[in-house]
């Protein structure tokens, strides 16, 4: 069985978990590093930041007070055991999905989007994926290794059918990758894009996962993997506001890594996507 | 009495004060604390970044020795005694405007802007304050006190009248300071906003005060509380040069927090601001 | 005679300089210092951060591993020696030239450019240069100095005649540099300036020289001289693509900062840039 | 009433408050600053720090799973208002104390040890206190302020008279305040000025209070206002050892400054002070 | 077969294999991951780091120039790939062995010392290995795993016999370790320790592993899981010079984690440590 | 003729020039760089940092407001121009003495002796040169430079004679430079070899030089070249205090470097280094 390690907790979490309609808890996975490393931070980083950030919304008007969501904690792993990591991972996903709530998880690396997806599809057999990343992470296997965050996107490609992916704001990658893609649903990230995917995807739940590396460097340094040439945070801010009609029933943030964050801005960022993304969950009255 | 300090002088500074128009003065109040501190840092980081910017203005085509003004130095500011603080930079910008001279301020934390304009606004009554921020600082009071960079906006507009007070770029605030916002003078940061404000406020007298953290926390990291989703710096500077037609009487620039900027590039923007407003307040022949 | 020093090969290179069109070198000057130095180290933060980088290139639909280029090392440079260290630059650039090979340097500071330029035109007679900058470098001479990194382009006018320097990107400089550059070719950095400088230059031979301050800091903060107002990371990779048409013979980027760049997505925007102007380099069949 | 928040356990904490003989709880004040502050980030760096180290000790050859403490998260302080967040750390100081359970406190700034002392007074007649820190703290007022970092040793000697502080590794203050401590207890901060100490207050209840800028600034460069030539961290903890015999009851760890301590070595350090207090704390059987 | 990426030399490197009798190589294995990683990188900073340094030793009056080594460079390791690492590892030690020349290796993390005493213990029966480190690394596995920077001197100890392993320095632990390692040669880190070990090992072959951490945090900051209380560059230094009557033919220092060391020290302590210890591997005439 | 720029005052200056008998002045020289450079921003940062320490000497038990010094400002130097830049610094030197004032100079790098060196000679015949630092600096040149920072202790010695340069805390430098000075005046850093130097200097006019580097990196890493191995800032502190007997007519303070030294503990010890020797400099009576 799993254990929940109590943490600060983010702003505005409900008191107790029965009363919640969504759930917030963090997986610290940092396991199947390429470049750089440190994601494993990311969540007592971002918990911290969000205090740094109002309560009220003002794009969207609302409060955060308002959203009936529960701060968990933090789902400990067992150190370098990568197959019993995410295995506790589905299964608490499993327990939030169980009791009829939404999971809304820290990161953490990419590679935790794939227990989560298998805990989500059991429940929702129609899922939908919506992937915001600078890169596709659809390698099959990379340095022989099948789990990772280079191949997640392709482990849950093969969970929900690769036509039920849809990737946004995309720029790099190997050309394997981008002929498994070919003719999916790969998209700029903008509000037109999401739009269309919300057309597409025509009232089927959704799953949101967000690299924070989908932005250009310049608003997200602290990352693993660095990628120039992408979106501002006002880009991706106006965008994520064209999913309110999306039937989003879970999300992650994953990939900030604080080691190389000196002016905790990416951790600020994230915390910010993670409140916008909560109101997007909550539908308004 | 207050004591003014000797500093490093800003680039292009006078030799001295009888000759200047302009008095630059940094004020570095460091208070009213909520997330995390450092202005008080911020004059000397500006001053010493200011040399790494030319003199001549591309934007402007004019020199920084053409302007007029005299760097006076640091008010020397009583340690954790905020009313006596305020008093203080009330008197310093009291003398300054009694020399029929403009106040160009450093700060230090937004709050001193309220002072100043006490100071101003017994001289010129039909004042008007032009308020680039990302946050309304329009509470009225903040864990039960009254004088805080969280209100400073609030005491402003209750010595000038809420009407006269126009914010450019506010992302973030809480729904009463929305409200209490309501009908007034709330814009977007572009050069229509600047425009339609400058149409409005039809030649009356006004301060400029910039808060740093309007931009986007990817131009400005090194400030308190960053705000993602604002302007970039080109944004900024393009706007800003649409006031050249405004009758601009003083501005400070606030917030700059020089322990969370690495690589000083908020403190060279800072500079670069304060040099571009300076042109602005020196009307070509 | 100079001597190469070994260093870690960038991301894609060669195992040997025979069968490479374009030889990549690092020339670590940096010694005309003003504001702050440390370019000096940029070149080993680069090769470092091309490994963060596909191999695959998303923009142009082709593999590093497919382009001709042969990473030669480091140049060892007497220290403190300035006109050896120019001759010697000047020497090896000549050798790679004499043997039909491009060259592709990593700086150092922006001096780097004057005697690889003199080298090329002694063999391309009609050579003209792209400069993507944030200043003119144009100064006839600065503190008396007549070989620094703010007067480069002057020198280098000199050899190639001022109407064969195109510069992109400018916008901070003396009414001198200004003056000296009225009637010739100065653009915004965009699209439709490399279109029309393309044009102007038909056909004839392009060295590409990129000083990284030429983005605003946002997107390159580890520079030595940043320079609010500057264009993003994506603005300045789409202009580059519309090149492609264009004759490049060889390129330096320069003025990458490390010690300014404590996430080092500088470093990782310069070896992104490397990567997009080799693929500009070598057509595709 | 106080409101204590959920925080990250700091490494061996006991799963409830009922069983534990010492409570762990951290004050973030950080109100009083002077040079630079951050304190209230310590308690958030210093718990996840814990984690960096052995759960046995090799000086005590003992487990931190051993000792039966809890650690009950951290007091939610009214930003702004000094008196009411003193009250509060009384307040729930005694609750502590009326439980029959030790208080062991994460700082925030030296100031909260007042509070702390005052509740302990109630309860511990004959009181003494050990401190360890680089500066007297023994000024009257600073500023004009009666309760101040700088101040809070004078407070402290007012509850418990002069003769009952004992103050080690003092190394920095005023000639009035070198005059107020004359004749009392001031030490050295080593092994035999602690064995000194214990003879002298023979057997009697001691708080312990550990201000990390005791040590040189090579050791704990994450502080308010660093001074040279203090002690190492082999120095500070071979002394500590020689403080079993004595009877702590209480003890805090303040001034640790995360914004200056880029390494995290200062909360490393912090952390593995408060293990070993732990130990000293609970006597082996 | 393995494959050795090209590098920047090691200052003072000979320019062939073949005239050398001391092979530097670097192994960037960074994979067992507890606290925080990045020691992947400390290759490329040490060897940067040496050319901060004087070709003249000081200690010894001798030359960097005068010492038969060559830097080979890097071995390339298929990420996340760990036995397969390993055994790279081996092999390239077995081949330096086989050519009767002596590895001297820059880590990478401490598992990196098993795979090499496998390749030694074949040639040299009777070998003793001298461990300098904070942490005994002694346990049997960890959450597991067999193969561990946490478990690496007890595999080391399997292979060789715990008799034959001398520690030094060692203070962190767990009881486990500890009793493990009892009755065999655990010392302090002294000239006197040093002394006593190498008249117990009286002339066997010792290979020297240093693990940077074994240095007090204000020393070594840039480390993966500091631990305070340690001794000084000093004190190392002065003890290392004790080993030059030892019989030295095989040395790694390993763990020094440059995203932990903005002031590189820790990079360059480790430079310095490979030059001393280069010397006490060739004897004077 | 010389210019002196305005700046921030060192704690506790006097008023005017004329009622001072020591004369505090920085020249930011940093243009013979090897390794890393910063030293031009060290007199901004130490003049910061004194206001981080005590009026009051806790060591002399003297008040920083009883020496009679004066903080001039920042000698104006030609960027670029060496041979100006040295004898602006003879000039201004010149003029001090020629006030009959002390010189007390904060660096820039260690060049800035030379100059300050000649001025002093043509007043003081006999005057003799201590010089702490970790490096000889005895090179006759450097990359065939006569004048650098590597060069300067012997530029000094042909000014004064070798055998009136004693030198302290030196470990590390080229054979040349240890044949240069054998027989002359090398010490370790101690309060015995301090004694002894005062006992052969029998009362001449000594000049203090300290390279801040003479310390270990642990206790001031923002250096430009770190050398391992030195001592502490309390063995510093309490060898300083035994040249009280000394007749020290002036001092310099250089190669504190900025850029390297995130935690400021590096100019902090500067500025209380230079606190304690204008102690030394002012006799009590």
């Amino acid at each position: 069985m799993f254990k929940i390690l109590p943490c600060r907790k983010f702003l505005g979490s409900k008191e107790v978990y029965e009363k919640a309609k969504i759930i917030l808890i963090s997986f610290p996975l940092d396991h199947t590093v390429t470049f750089r490393s440190g994601t494993r931070f990311a969540p007592s980083a971002i918990r911290d930041a969000s205090y740094s950030l109002e309560e009220y919304s003002f794009l969207t008007e609302r409060n955060i007070l308002d959203i009936p969501f529960y701060d968990w904690g933090e789902l400990e792993l067992p150190l370098g055991d990568l197959s019993t990591s995410l295995k506790l991972i589905e299964d608490v996903s499993e327990t939030i999905i169980g009791d009829s709530k939404f999971p809304a998880i820290i990161g953490g690396e990419h590679l935790i989007t794939y227990p989560v997806i298998k805990a989500l599809k059991k429940k929702y057999d129609n899922l939908v994926v919506f992937d915001l990343d600078a890169h596709f992470d659809l390698r099959n296997s990379y340095y022989g290794i099948k789990y990772s965050h280079a191949t997640v996107m392709r482990r849950v490609a093969e969970v929900i059918g690769v036509e039920n992916l849809f990737q946004f704001g995309i720029r790099s990658g190997t050309k394997e990758e981008k002929d498994f893609s070919a003719g999916s649903n790969l998209h700029t990230l903008s509000s037109k894009s999401f739009e269309e995917a919300l057309l597409k995807s025509c009232g089927r739940p959704i799953y949101l996962t967000v690299d924070i590396d989908v932005l250009d460097p310049a608003f997200a340094p602290g990352v693993g993997t660095p990628e120039p040439g992408g979106p501002s945070s006002r880009e991706i801010l106006d965008a994520l506001s064209f999913l309110q009609n999306g039937n989003i029933i879970g999300f992650d943030l994953v990939e900030v890594c604080p080691p190389y964050d000196p002016s905790t801005t990416t951790s600020i960022l994230g915390a910010k996507l993670i409140i916008e993304i909560l109101f997007l969950m909550d539908k308004k009255p």
